[in-house]
């Protein structure tokens, strides 16, 4: 047995009530009442931090809630890997339905039970208790290590671009670990290799200057709902394809060795419409269900709302209508030519008799893919595949991570996904836990990761 | 000068104070806080018809307001004509922008400012006053006159068909007139052929059982308001045209004389785009905006709403979607054929995936249309081209007004409208007015008729 198993092995009951401590600070990103709190979340992963022998460990201010930075810089000529998770949680709303309170967590089964246990504070903690285990056995690490937590992850990470703008150098490195994601299933590991990004606009139609008597104009007037209902659906084909012109024109393919690999991931049609509630399953034609969900853009109508709403019957021709649209994009689908894509595509469809704009949202994201064979996947693979004894599944992600997008943006860095959570962890839910059984694994594959990572550079 | 003409010459000024007593009280029907006030109105206008000499004048409790009947039938051979009004009023909202208070009639330029002086209490007191005039002076009436004057026209007329269906006996006539209806221009009169009726339904598209994470299940699940967008645009076809299967298959075209009848109304359609703030008029194509808006069905989306609707963006794929929709109709269209048509295409357009259902709103009533050369119209005519200089246009209404249809499916006896109201008069709205031009003229319009219709019979 190495001894940092050993070290890690002896020190799990001091680890665990580490963890307690930690998931008791109520740091709650979205709520200014908790803006203490996650400063002090902050100041508890730094102190932690330096008792891990972790070197420069500091919290750092930002125009939001601050990050924490520390590092161990004494491998010259191995490669030097940053770790980045988040030591901020979301709300606990509805509270009633916490079996226990959302921060006195609660060790039960082997799970701890806490807001933030699973995302990311028990995930986060991992990678340093991993690092600490190392440093107090070997007395060095085996690469060049740095580590960036933020506490604004739950809230879409606003400050972090110019956090990483300012410290390119700081924050250089050769590779991105995070400790932000999770596996198949307890026997079943997996690597993440996309996200999909995300953008999004409204269209506002407007018609006459005022609501209308549908007795005295109906028929004679542009309905902007009509106009607006035409708009929309003009947007898909009866195949589910987009058909707004050039939608697709940036997105790459997918291989015949992608398709096998999402097609290795076992999914379950009959499951997945029993948990959902819907008869049939429904997308672009000529793709799988995990194909349309991960690895194919979308253009989703979030919201429609126009003319009246209550209860029985209103005979008016209303004055307005309005959508609100977000598209999941992949690679290589850039957020801004999309929106100019479909705003063209909405002045081209739109009827006569109103006139419709187009208003893009903040907060787009790109799309992040990284190479399956990437020499940090293929490690990761490696450690994965000895630890489960089974080969980790490929999957990608319909959802967006921006700080994946940001990391190679602006650092010019990709990103490994190592983190630990499962499926039904509850994270933003009530009764959000933790596997002990995923925090102690995780240890071991952090130091077993760095180990590698250390030995054969990437 | 005929005796009558000369008797409300000098009665003008007592008409004008009984208008004012009239119009001071507050008899809105809507609110229950008023309802002393239309029981109030209903006794004044039976006290005022005995003073006119009309017989068995009554007030009739319904099951809501109460109705008031009366009539002088003693003209043997001579038809039986029933003259319809109504004495309650809506709401006066938003009671600060009334110049004076809408119960405290005041006369100003020969107009006098109240709620419900045009609409309708000056006009249905005309054809009571032209009655006294008759009666004082010749001592009898040309034909036979019953009265109906009803407390719930503004809001539905909820109880008239009940009374309608058990006083078929007593309310039975040859020809009912209307004097809650207006004239084209104050020098130019108008005859009503018809008015659109209404239907409506609401379709309601299930989706998932809850909104869901458009990350995670966006472009694999049928999205809801994809699907209502689908239904909604495949009603109309892009030149305007109603593409339900069915839908106008009981529509009685339009002739050449109808149009001929319907162009000759005098219609400016850049006032018209100005007043709405449209850059252009839009309907079935083939149809004149007046013929769209008065004799051409429709089928209006009135609202529509479905997921997110605040500010910014949130990438949900939401659970449901909905929208109502009524129909405008023509003769000799059926609500609950249409409504049925309606349905079918929803259920033939509904994509895989969701679960769409239609709910028919209460409330329906049907188009109504008196044939052109009916002999109540023919007479008409000829006294209000006498009256004015000009001959009346014949004039359909796009709105329903279903006392219209009821008496002519209860009772079995068509309409002619026969009211002095005009477009700009305020009803409805903050300082309403009728103008004493109108009550006067009026008043020898409605002598004129029964004379008229007494010599010709119907």
């Amino acid at each position: 047995m190495a001894e940092w198993q050993q070290y890690l092995d002896e020190n799990q009951p001091r680890f665990l009530d580490e963890l307690l401590e930690f998931l008791s600070i109520p740091s709650v990103s979205s709520l200014s009442l908790h803006t203490p709190d996650v400063q002090r979340a902050a100041e508890w992963v730094a102190a932690r931090m330096i008792s891990a022998g972790i070197e420069n460990a500091r919290v750092m201010p930002t125009k939001g809630h601050p990050v924490v930075y520390g590092d161990w810089l004494h491998a010259p000529g191995k490669p030097t890997i940053m770790v980045y998770g988040h030591f901020d949680v979301q709300p606990v709303d509805p509270l009633n339905l916490w079996t226990s309170p959302p921060f006195e967590p609660v060790v039960k089964d082997r799970r701890v039970y806490a807001r933030g246990a699973s995302d990311d504070k028990g995930n986060m903690l991992v990678p340093i208790l991993a690092v600490e285990a190392l440093l107090k056995t070997a007395g060095e690490l085996p690469l060049n290590l740095k580590f960036l937590f933020e506490g604004e992850e739950e809230i879409g990470s606003p400050s972090l671009p110019p956090v990483l703008e300012e410290h390119r150098q700081l924050l250089g490195s050769d590779l991105v670990i995070s400790a932000d994601t999770g596996q198949f299933a307890e026997n079943r590991p997996a690597l993440i290799v996309a996200f999909r990004g995300v953008c999004g606009l409204q269209i506002d139609v407007v018609g006459p200057r005022a609501d209308l008597h549908s007795g005295v104009y109906g028929g004679a007037v542009t309905n902007p709902i009509h106009a607006l209902a035409h708009i929309l659906d003009s947007m898909h084909d009866a195949d589910g394809r987009i058909t707004v012109d050039g939608f697709y024109d940036q997105v790459i393919p997918l291989t015949d060795g992608d398709r096998e690999q999402i097609a290795a991931v076992p999914f379950d049609e009959a499951t997945y419409k029993e948990r959902l509630g819907i008869d049939e399953v429904f997308g672009e034609a000529g793709y799988t269900t995990n194909e349309r969900a991960w690895a194919r853009p979308t253009l989703e109508i979030n919201g429609v709302w126009g003319g009246f709403q209550n209860e029985g019957m209103k005979t008016v021709l209303p004055s307005e209508a309005h959508a609100k649209i977000t598209c999941r994009i992949v690679a290589d689908q850039e957020p801004a030519k999309v929106l100019e894509a479909i705003s063209r595509h909405v002045g081209r469809n739109a009827p006569p008799g109103v006139k419709v704009t187009t208003t893009p949202f903040e907060g787009s994201s790109p799309p992040y893919l990284i190479p399956v064979d990437h020499p940090g996947n293929k490690i990761a693979h490696t450690v994965l595949e000895e630890m489960y004894g089974e080969a980790p599944f490929y999957m990608r992600v319909g959802g967006t991570l921006p700080i994946t997008s940001l990391f190679l943006s602006i650092l010019g860095v990709y990103s490994v996904a190592f983190g630990f959570a499962l499926d039904d962890e509850n994270f933003h839910s009530p009764d959000e836990f933790f596997r002990l059984a995923s925090f102690e694994k995780g240890q071991r594959g952090y130091a077993m990761l760095l180990e590698r990572l250390g030995e054969q550079g990437i």
